[in-house]
């Protein structure tokens, strides 16, 4: 697929079937990951790939309270957007309550972890501190979402389980000095899946020379 | 450009000249970044595409004394990797002094900023915070790297301004709520530019089921 189509129709896929990913294909999405660029070429992080069944319904388990306690939340900023955005997000938050009760269907979860102290950068004041290190993990993450649309497949990008890491680095025998950033359920879309996305112009989004 | 090839040939170029991009270039790598994904699709995130040639001197003369700075300690880490890894890791420090001594020159440095209070998730213990945070702008800088590949034009990812980033902050008029965390030189390839690219095998990257 061509790049910027790939890029322009990757939008966030919620409701996802239980049917299997064929092998080569989820080779071709892991490895798609792993070509990410890192700060100094460290790759300071590693994927989970969940495919038991028992690890993705604790896995669920997990997500879906803070899920149900985020709605409200979400709902209250709705109330401050346009209409046709208020309309888009009602829709999404549906597809979210379908994910948050069928994700232990999901044939995969990916579960990016990190590790800071093999981070090039990571002794920058806060709120900068963190946000800098994510720039060595989530272009993998990117490139896992824009494999995963390359081959059909729906997906989405989730944090909520960093709530309950400890939990989740349990289930996972995460060791100690990794940390979870990234949760994401992969599948065919049960409906069309992908298609057009809801973005800012260009020019709310990028000026020049001055802010 | 087919999504795999540009991802797998996404190569930091850091020798770049000064050569102007074309309008229709620049606009189409700017409309890709607005395409990412985003929590709750806030897009808490902004570029500021520096063009001016005393703006673009301004950040050079703050990138290059911490440039200086870190290529000891990148030394020191290099010591500890295979001489293949070794090699390539020297040409690509020579490379950054290139660049640290002729970013001035480059058509286009892409700042991008991130703005705490408006993303969905920020009030996750550390480290975690904000790295999750990361999740919501460095898509958009990978989307804008691949797009440049995808143009033929040479970039790299870099973080070292936000040590600097009250000046840079003051240079660009960036308002007190917003912080900076990537930092992309733009322009074509001095030499061939892309190719091919050194990662860890997908097998020590991605494990299933447990860490």
């Amino acid at each position: 697929m061509e790049l910027y189509e790939a890029m322009s129709t990757l939008r966030a896929v919620r409701r996802l079937k239980a049917d299997p990913i064929p092998e080569e294909v989820q080779g071709r999405i892991l490895q798609a990951a792993t070509w990410a660029p890192t700060g100094g070429n460290m790759q300071p992080w590693r994927m989970i790939a969940v495919t038991d069944a028992g690890n993705k319904q604790a896995l669920e388990d997990l997500y879906r309270p803070y899920w149900e306690a985020y709605v409200p939340g979400y709902e209250e900023k709705m109330k401050s957007m346009p209409e046709a955005a208020q309309a888009s997000s009602r829709r999404a938050l549906d597809a979210g309550t379908y994910l948050a009760t069928h994700m232990h269907e999901v044939p995969l979860i990916a579960v990016f972890c990190f590790n800071p102290s093999i981070m090039t950068i990571t002794d920058i004041d806060q709120p900068r501190t963190s946000v800098v290190g994510g720039g060595s993990v989530y272009p993998a993450v990117q490139n896992f979402l824009l494999a995963c649309r390359n081959e059909g497949l729906g997906c989405v990008l989730t944090t909520l389980l960093c709530y309950e890491e400890a939990k989740v680095k349990d289930i996972l025998s995460i060791p100690e000095d990794w940390y979870t950033c990234a949760h994401v359920p992969v599948g065919y879309p049960v409906l069309g899946g992908h298609g057009s996305i809801r973005r800012k112009p260009v020019e709310e989004m990028v000026s020049f020379n001055q802010f």
